[in-house]
């Protein structure tokens, strides 16, 4: 790791424009790292996404960046991580919230909505991949089960006779499933695929799918 | 179009390796381009396919290329017209053969195991994007409807009381929401979201799928 700037009680010193001297505690630093990188992968994509680029626009030397995250890899995992947990946010909220519609389509219905209004970082979360051999730290880990969670959550009416490991693998079937349509749709290919829209669609597959966890088993 | 070469009686002269002269008429020669640009593809992706790199295979010049295809994308067309084509094959095969399962859950597996064979050329149909305005070819439609065909042949046993409207539209959710479970498979993102592999979980969602098919509608 390479100290550029000199680190005095925690503060890290902004350099490069003469004019304009601040200072940041490692935490307020670490946010305008992820506030720059989210904003360039809004914008461009990860492939525009650079440590330059980042220091660039925060007025600190790239150095300063591997003074806050492991490397490139760290910082979009934590930009990730926020992702996650606004996407979190939605689907808590139509969780709570009422509706004529069951709990597990408002759930598969946001997440498309979310995708649709964000699609760069929402894609972000499958473009982007570590290293071989380097694992998902645990706090990542945790996310993804909380997300998973929800559609848990979500389809727990109609699981009156399944085990709670059967109910947690029905909400990940569920879950890939609507993501299956959700990426056809952001990729643009949905309509190479059919003229329904993804809307409809998942409506169609959620409704099946929940009809299909209510049907008596044979 | 540039001519680099004289086209004599539908033949095309090879050129470029002086010790070896051979003519191919010109459906051979597409053949040839479609060839090397489909093993280039499945060594290196997308992203390793140019003309330069086709003609440098077949040794010819770029310029041949464009005397049988309009552009780069239109080879790339007629190779992903070759993965539908194989992929429908595989689905035709177990839609007529016997099996335990039910159809729509050894169409949905073929699927699968497809995707997982071939990764390069299967990714292929959803990374490459034609130019915005660049409407797909109606030869192309056509093998997607004769896909979604297969699917739509393979739950007709659970629509007993459905228009064949809302067959088209079942099967055209179920495939995509199988695509989802797929993509997340072969981009190694399962992992990341569940223990269960691509295969049970695709075992859920098309049983429970077709269970919600055959439910009374309320």
């Amino acid at each position: 790791m390479i100290m550029l700037f000199s680190q005095r009680g925690g503060d890290f010193r902004r350099v490069g424009n003469m004019g304009r001297r601040s200072t940041h505690t490692p935490q307020q630093l670490r946010d305008l790292i992820l506030d720059a990188a989210q904003s360039i992968i809004e914008a461009q994509g990860l492939a525009g996404l650079s440590a330059r680029e980042i220091a660039r626009r925060i007025e600190y030397s790239p150095g300063t960046i591997y003074n806050m995250f492991q490397n490139l890899d760290d910082v979009v995992l934590h930009v990730e991580g926020r992702v996650l947990d606004g996407l979190d946010q939605r689907l808590s909220e139509v969780l709570t919230s009422a509706g004529d519609k069951p709990p597990a389509q408002r759930v598969a219905q946001a997440y498309l909505a979310f995708s649709t209004q964000t699609p760069r970082l929402w894609n972000l979360l499958f473009e982007h991949h570590l290293p071989q051999s380097t694992q998902l730290p645990a706090w990542y880990q945790q996310k993804l089960e909380t997300l998973t969670g929800r559609m848990e959550q979500a389809i727990a009416p109609e699981f009156t006779d399944g085990t709670a490991e059967t109910r947690r693998d029905s909400a990940r079937a569920l879950w890939a499933a609507v993501h299956g349509i959700t990426s056809l749709a952001t990729a643009d290919k949905l309509t190479s695929v059919t003229s329904q829209d993804a809307v409809r669609m998942i409506d169609d597959l959620v409704t099946t799918y929940l009809a299909g966890l209510a049907a008596p088993k044979h």
